[in-house]
């Protein structure tokens, strides 16, 4: 039963451990954009498209790992597995 | 019945951890888009929205780990099987 | 009965985690206003706009680990479900 | 018994960690705001007004973990229903 | 008996890390005083004032977590119960 | 039956510590990027193609990590045998 | 017995702890306004008393936490209680 | 049994460790090639190919973890004679 | 039995950590006092007065720490009753 | 049995510590090259040649590394003779 | 038994966190010093001086943890009555 | 037969930990280099030789980890004569 | 038997932690040291003599470390006592 | 035999934990030198002989480190005397 535990354990850790690092990746990203954009206004729309692009990046590093969470929590093809051996899927 | 024990635990800290980390992330972002401003009023317009835009794909990072903190309290289908299991659940 | 132990740990250490790092994060926002402020006195209805919008948006993050956390304490629907169980409940 | 234990441990704990970030991050604003009122005395109304709305954000999140540590230790409805399940209460 | 244990644990470690936090913090805010004041010594009055203001509102965090530290070790009401469970009280 | 339950754990976090480094490392590549566009707005090109080229090596780190976390979560060879093994697999 | 144990325990760490934040707080403090001294020595008595009241402020706080460790270790009422309870004190 | 938990264990960890550091590493170098070629747009070719160099190593870095990983999972000797012993093997 | 040997680590470990942190502030004061004198050498008798009331301002933390320890090892009254309880005393 | 089971842990772990130290080295060295390329474009050639060898000594640290994990995991002799003893090698 | 053990453990611990902190403390105050006397070689004789004041500061910390350290090893009171008592002193 | 599982793991880990931080130092050194060289080419040859004994400098200490990882696995004289003890060797 | 086991693992870490925060302390004087001398070769030789005064006071913090690591190994009187009390002395 | 496991892990780990340490000391130290030769050429070689004896000084806490871990390995009285009482030496 242990595995259930695990599995919630490791996709709310998971995800907000992500969450933290790419938290602050886009922050140094978003301040370096206004701060460019402050300096050169002219500028702007290159400064953000290129600020979004790399925002994208990074929340998609974000993605990959609210996708294991989800996995972990809902397609798990063990987890499906076992609760069928354990009696407790439908 | 430890499932609902670290459950809590995994929901309690994964949101914290997020809110940690894009609270920081965030904090840098404000702190560019406000010394921006400073140094060049004018483009005060195009400052504040490319800061909201980041503001908000960092509060998606948080957001993602809410959700997860969420279903892990509420809507984890193993959790509600669990209930039926154990005769707690209504 | 660990559950109720487990639930008071995460809740007290999860807002205080979230404080923790929004707490910098808000610090790094008001540093970057006030000295912009002190170099320019003029921009400074922009610049308290501008922090006190990104000072909302990592309150909020602040939020969302409250809302948690006093989940945990008062409304989880597994801990209401357990006190009827265990006849603590009225 | 360990409910009341880790109840302890948990407002205890909690609240230093706060007041551990809020601190630094109070610091960062108010070093911010001296150094500007020293560069540019005459700004100093307006610099101390931005420094308190931003003190008084982060005292807030603090605050928050405050609540939720007193919470614990006097108000939470688990520890009272547990006190007359074990003839503690009067 | 583990709870007064855990009750000193908290407490002592609690006003620890409290002000490890805020004397960091207080030191940050004093450093950009006192470099302000020998820069600008004109400003001494006003920085001084600014710095105060910080320090008390730093100083309160650090009261929190005295208050709940002490409350732990004297006025905790689950103590002062448990104390006449085991007949320990007067 | 702990191997299911590592792995989802191995799966988790591992995905989750990969992300945390390379939204950093990403953050760090952005943020030089986008203020190098608002120095030098004419580079932006070269800029963005140079950024482009490292954000995908960046990418690919993380891109192993997630195929080592599904492998451990749907094709370990040994999971599989596993299954047959405990009658689990269909 | 481990009550006696841990108050040792929280008494010597905890004002270890507090004094490794505030010893590096005042640092900070110290190093600022003997730079400052230097930069203007027609400054250092403003400097100097600045830099004590906030030498005074940083104290308190392990001050505080002096107070506890000796609370724990000597006024304890709990540890008296005790004392008396397994007749070690007289 | 524990052999292959810990393998697993080791693969999901290793890669997630190795990339988090060559992610920043890369940051680190694609940082200063962007930043590089926005000050001297002229240089970007040589830039380019000397960043591209640096990348390189640093990918060959986490690709030997990689090989580790994949090595635990599908190509340990040991774990192939193990598996002919408990009769998973085909 | 315990008391002896936790008593023993916290005495240990405090004095060391309290060392930690105060002999990197006492460096930070020292390094900021010897940089002031090399630019300003005329400022060098305040300075230097400054910085040994920092120093001293610091060294008391260090001794509060060393008190609390030598209060563990040799003054502690429960300790000087346990030995007289288990017939080690003379 | 726990020997192969450490012998994977440090294989895996080894090499993976091994290349975050190493790749954030090199990605410190690489930026200095390609900011310094961005420069001065004319000492491309000795830069390059100088960087090449730094990472080349760099990277020796990381094959010390790994040849240590593939000596855990394939060459051990203790490992061998084991196999032997417990009639799993062919 | 384990008194004498932890002894150990807390006088080798001890003394090495101590010349860790101290050892970068004084690091700091020895880099401003040949910094600044290579920058005003004529104020070598006053740096010196105020160096050597602050080296013995910080020395005077590490002796402290040394102290206690020695005091653990050969004249624990409690030590030496522990070794009567279990027969071992001579 | 904990000892030749330990000595794995010191091994592998220990080759990993000196690796980490003498790549790192490392890094900073050839940084340096190839930043001197760009700034001041003509001194490529003097700068490169000192770089070189540097980093032999920095190898050494890596070569020593690698010896002591080495003589754990194949030459400690404990284990040799632990193998015949066991009748593992041949 | 613990006891000699302790004394090892106190001795190895003891003057390694030391031999830690020492090796940076002296990088950051040799750093400063080199740098002066660059700038100002004309002072070498008082930059020198300062740094060795330096180094060795460092150095003397590594010394108590190791003296107090060779105390375990060789010469700690409980030690010598308990080898004759289980009869493994000469 | 417990003594002999963690008498490896101290030698495997001290000696890594000091060649980290020393690692970036030295790295710090190299990056100072080739700096400095690279803007003033003339003065290297008083900044090689500088920087060699401050390398040599940092060396030789990583050689104590070294010798405790070989005396651990080899050289240890109390190992020779178990050996002896366990009838493993020659």
């Amino acid at each position: 039963m242990q595995f259930f535990v695990y599995s919630a354990v490791a996709a709310g850790f998971g995800i907000a451990i992500a969450a933290f690092g790419c938290g602050i990746g886009q922050g140094m990203a978003v301040r370096g954009a206004v701060e460019g954009i402050a300096r050169n206004p002219e500028a702007s729309g290159k400064v953000t498209v290129t600020m979004l692009i790399g925002l994208a990046m990074i929340e998609s590093l974000s993605i990959y790992a609210l996708v294991v969470s989800l996995i972990l929590i809902y397609a798990n093809p063990v987890s499906t597995a076992m609760q069928g051996f354990v009696g407790l899927g439908k």
